[in-house]
């Protein structure tokens, strides 16, 4: 009953967080986000970390989900094996105060050689399903730091598989013999598509990062289009682990939107149209589904 | 008839360099090495740093190939393009001074769509060749920062292919998710040869090295064994763009003796024997084999 009056919903990564107050009637009438990210708060801190987002929002129960439930963040929150949909997260969230503070558990897939991690990709997944906004089977593709590919059946997701992308685009930016160039600004445009073809065509992806100097170097890309080809690239061989994943199922990309219209437009140039969800709103319906399961 | 009387040849690279005094019997009686590598040398400064050389090892003929030769270095040597022997780099040597002081070209490679660079490597492969260590026609395996494919037809440099693999293994060692992981020793054991296996299997490596981390926290991998398993999945993802490069001809690996065993090792779980020559070795013998085309 306590869920029904009101509740805060806490989406906490590695380096931000964001918390909203949802009212009686599932609609949010407040929010925070600040930079106070899992790595940010110092052994033993999270007691306060949260008492700041209550005092800011209302003396509320509080739903977590994200990096603060891994063995980085504030209690371990066991990942939950595939198949995993709102019921098996509800049934196995992890209380640190009784009915009124709980972390939503991740979700793991091993399978064979297999293994695989997620944590607060699944509430919006979930969310989105239990809202209407992705069909009960399907491929999810979810951009970010850690790009995910996700199969949804009858409403759980029974498989995923992670592409470190937005990590080594970001390693190659700030530390690699590629920073000069991918300091200039990266695009959708002809340069990107290229990249995108070139790794669809199925060259191993660290040698394609190699010749881009190369192609520079020679003058067969322009310098000013390099940053975008190799986004096209990366982006590309990500598409090419995900078209391996996903077969002929549709595609859906959820998440950042910035990041989302990136996908979909290489998976364009694959010729598979890509429907876009705003992980944002999948997160708050996620979050407002699992409450609901608490009642 | 100078270079005939004894000179010092010089491998100069992005970190460190290497010379070596090579008398009238074309033998070395002297070397040094520090760490002055072309990006530690200031603007104007390379008189200066090659001066420091002839004072130490004496006042002869220098021939000086790496990235001395890069636009980053003393004078662009611009690249001679395949196919690229001994005689096609004599041919085209930049001489800083005349007779006396000159930087060997690097090769480059643009056909179709490809584009590729190399510098210093050049000198090693033919100088191999030159004195036999390889056969006219083959593939070498040449292992570093920027590992190399190199075809042989006929004594000369025909196609190359480089993968970035050393440079992407540092910069997750220094800076990704994995580095706790990969600061742990790695060796060639059964997690690498299970990581070289695993990436001969075709998956993106970039998905492969996210499963990393989820193969330790789910027990399927041990902590301790992570760094090799993921030394072998890199290893194991350059030598598939390399045997899709080669065929079946005939594989050698050349360069530094803790590296070519890492690959010697990686193509033998792939059932592809290698042979390893010293990278220093053939170094000096392409020095040596270029001197002898200047007399």
């Amino acid at each position: 009953m306590r869920w029904a009056q009101g509740f805060i919903a806490v989406d906490w990564g590695t380096t931000n967080r964001r918390a909203y107050r949802v009212g009686r009637d599932g609609t949010v009438d407040d929010e925070m986000e600040d930079g106070k990210g899992v790595l940010s708060v110092p052994s033993g801190g999270f007691d306060a970390a949260v008492g700041e987002i209550r005092a800011r929002l209302g003396d509320l129960p509080l739903l977590m989900a994200g990096m603060v439930g891994s063995n980085r963040g504030w209690v371990e929150a066991p990942y939950v094996p595939c198949p995993a949909g709102l019921p098996e997260l509800a049934a196995r969230l992890q209380w640190v105060e009784a009915e009124r503070t709980a972390i939503v558990p991740g979700v793991c897939f091993a399978e064979g050689d297999a293994a695989d991690v997620m944590r607060g990709e699944e509430v919006q997944i979930l969310g989105a399903y239990g809202e209407g906004l992705v069909p009960a089977d399907g491929i999810v593709c979810h951009p970010g730091t850690h790009n995910k590919w996700i199969r949804l059946e009858d409403g759980r997701i029974t498989a995923f598989r992670t592409v470190m992308t937005g990590e080594l685009f970001n390693l190659l930016k700030a530390h690699s013999i590629l920073a000069d160039l991918l300091a200039l600004p990266a695009g959708v445009n002809d340069a990107f598509e290229a990249g995108v073809r070139r790794a669809l065509d199925g060259g191993e992806l660290t040698a394609e990062l190699f010749s881009v100097r190369a192609r520079v170097l020679l003058g067969k890309t322009k310098r000013e289009d390099a940053a975008s080809f190799t986004s096209g690239l990366l982006i590309g061989a990500d598409l090419r682990a995900g078209l391996a994943f996903a077969g002929e199922t549709g595609l859906v990309a959820m998440g950042r939107p910035e990041l989302t219209a990136l996908f979909a437009a290489a998976a364009a140039v694959a010729g598979r149209p890509t429907r876009e969800v705003d992980g944002e709103t999948a997160f708050l319906a996620g979050a407002i589904h699992l409450a609901e399961l608490l009642q």
